[in-house]
């Protein structure tokens, strides 16, 4: 069973109450604990070595990685951190130095973002580490970009470069937290999602929410360098697929009307002169997604990789 | 490396912020987030498959094991909860049923308690099941008791029965938040916490926040049926110390002043005349912790055992 379907069906019917704004179904979860003007948003997530990390890689990074997962998803909803728990479980013969630089790669994330660890556990795990965070976030009542809100006519952005994030992106990517904070308080954004799954299926997530379709410029998907340099080799998988749907780019792939696009454009340069943002195609009320090539357009079916496949 | 020096390297400069008023150290964390007259608890808590619960344990009681081990930390807060996220982690070839059960259990004990899982992730774990839970609740603003807010000379009580969990009580225990509510708006009291380390190990605890030393008396500690049958084998294993060391009992800890004693007993009496409540000690000025025979004291080194020994 795919982690899709395993998920659609651990979510019928959840306990529920009057707090619970939004449940699963968004990057984070929304709740109103009765804060004047503010909701609060909730996101948990796991990486687990073998899996998202190697038994090699720097703890440090991992550390960085994982909470960076939580904060790029509250991102995703124009969020502002407030703290977040850990669960550290480890082989027990595994050095305490891997427990402490993971805590040190989190904790520089964290102060970066004034963000409070503020309890954790830890615990035994025989085989290998798993590093799971639950984050807490809040943001202004009704102000929580969804998922759904896509509309027909919508020019679709994505922020940075995408595919090839294992040569090393998706160890040290910047959560977006303060382009979507600066992206939520001067435009209206329509919908939102993090691109971890791969543009193709975050896109297909955001498509579903909202019942559009939507048609991308192959020319306009921004590929990263990574993905460049590995399509060259012999073995070599195209860079646009590898931007489509290699997924772990922790980008913003975001919505906003027609007219918005050109000043969006415009002030985001001025703001973010450093930071890519691409225009990669419009919203359409023909369910699909559709690949716009110079001579032909092709129906895409690539998705993001499935975690639970 | 013991686990608890293990938390105390990884709890040293911590990321904080304004928002954290008691970060770890406590049952739960203490945030405020604004809300007029609450503040905010959170908590987080695993279990791992050949640790925390078998192979072969029934998946309904490891979901209900793994949330009420947080509903107990809040109700050792005197927290009322309001949601929850779900983190599990599964080999691949684990059939679906698992996972929908250990759903089962945590959504039946949810219920109950009206929280909502608001979210959650699935993901890979080669070897063995893991179910991580983070729990939201809220209190009344400096009303969370807390560990450190013993006195000398305050009487010691705990709920229920203690000792021999692992023969069913550690999957089936009832977080013990409407007995904690309860009395948290009849009493004042001055500290508390949840007895999952055993009531040695937590009596520790709340002795070293609070500064205090603490006589108990053997003949009232409440030594569980499942500990006195246990304690008839050849390989028998006293009763008592089964009572102070065992651990996962989830029972509440808690202390008030002395003048409250009687009153507390006989009210909880009328109130949960099928709930056995002890008063089992007394704190004092001088540290350290001393058990009461009929003949003797002895001085106390049993201690919980260690998670991460």
């Amino acid at each position: 069973m795919k982690e899709f379907e395993l998920i659609q069906l651990l979510t019928r019917d959840l306990a529920s109450n009057s707090a619970t704004v939004a449940g699963p179904g968004d990057d984070c979860a929304i709740i109103d604990l009765g804060i004047p003007g503010r909701q609060v948003l909730l996101k948990t997530d796991a990486v687990v070595e073998g899996v998202h990390f190697l038994a090699d890689t720097d703890p440090k990074r991992v550390g960085h990685k994982a909470l960076g997962r939580c904060l790029s998803d509250l991102a995703a909803m124009a969020g502002t951190p407030v703290c977040a728990l850990v669960t550290l479980a480890l082989p027990p013969e595994r050095p305490t130095a891997w427990a402490t630089q993971a805590y040190e790669g989190m904790n520089a994330l964290a102060n970066r973002y004034s963000v409070a660890i503020v309890g954790g556990e830890t615990t035994t795990l025989p085989e290998r580490a798993l590093l799971s965070i639950s984050l807490l976030g809040t943001v202004p009542t009704g102000r929580g970009i969804l998922r759904s809100g896509m509309k027909p006519g919508d020019a679709i952005f994505v922020t940075g470069e995408l595919g090839g994030s294992l040569a090393g992106h998706h160890l040290d990517f910047e959560p977006r937290l303060n382009e979507s904070a600066w992206l939520a308080s001067h435009f209206s954004l329509h919908a939102m999602i993090d691109v971890s799954d791969g543009l193709a299926g975050d896109l297909r997530h955001l498509l579903a929410a909202s019942r559009c379709g939507a048609e991308l410029l192959a020319s306009a998907i921004p590929v990263s360098r990574a993905a460049q340099q590995a399509g060259k080799g012999s073995a070599a998988r195209p860079p646009l697929l590898a931007a489509l749907a290699d997924g772990e780019d922790f980008e913003l792939l975001f919505t906003v009307a027609s007219a918005d696009a050109v000043p969006l454009m415009d002030r985001w340069k001025e703001r973010f002169p450093d930071t890519r943002l691409s225009c990669i195609g419009r919203a359409s009320d023909t369910p699909g997604l559709r690949l716009k090539h110079p001579h032909r357009v092709e129906e895409l079916t690539a998705r993001g990789y499935e975690h639970f496949a």
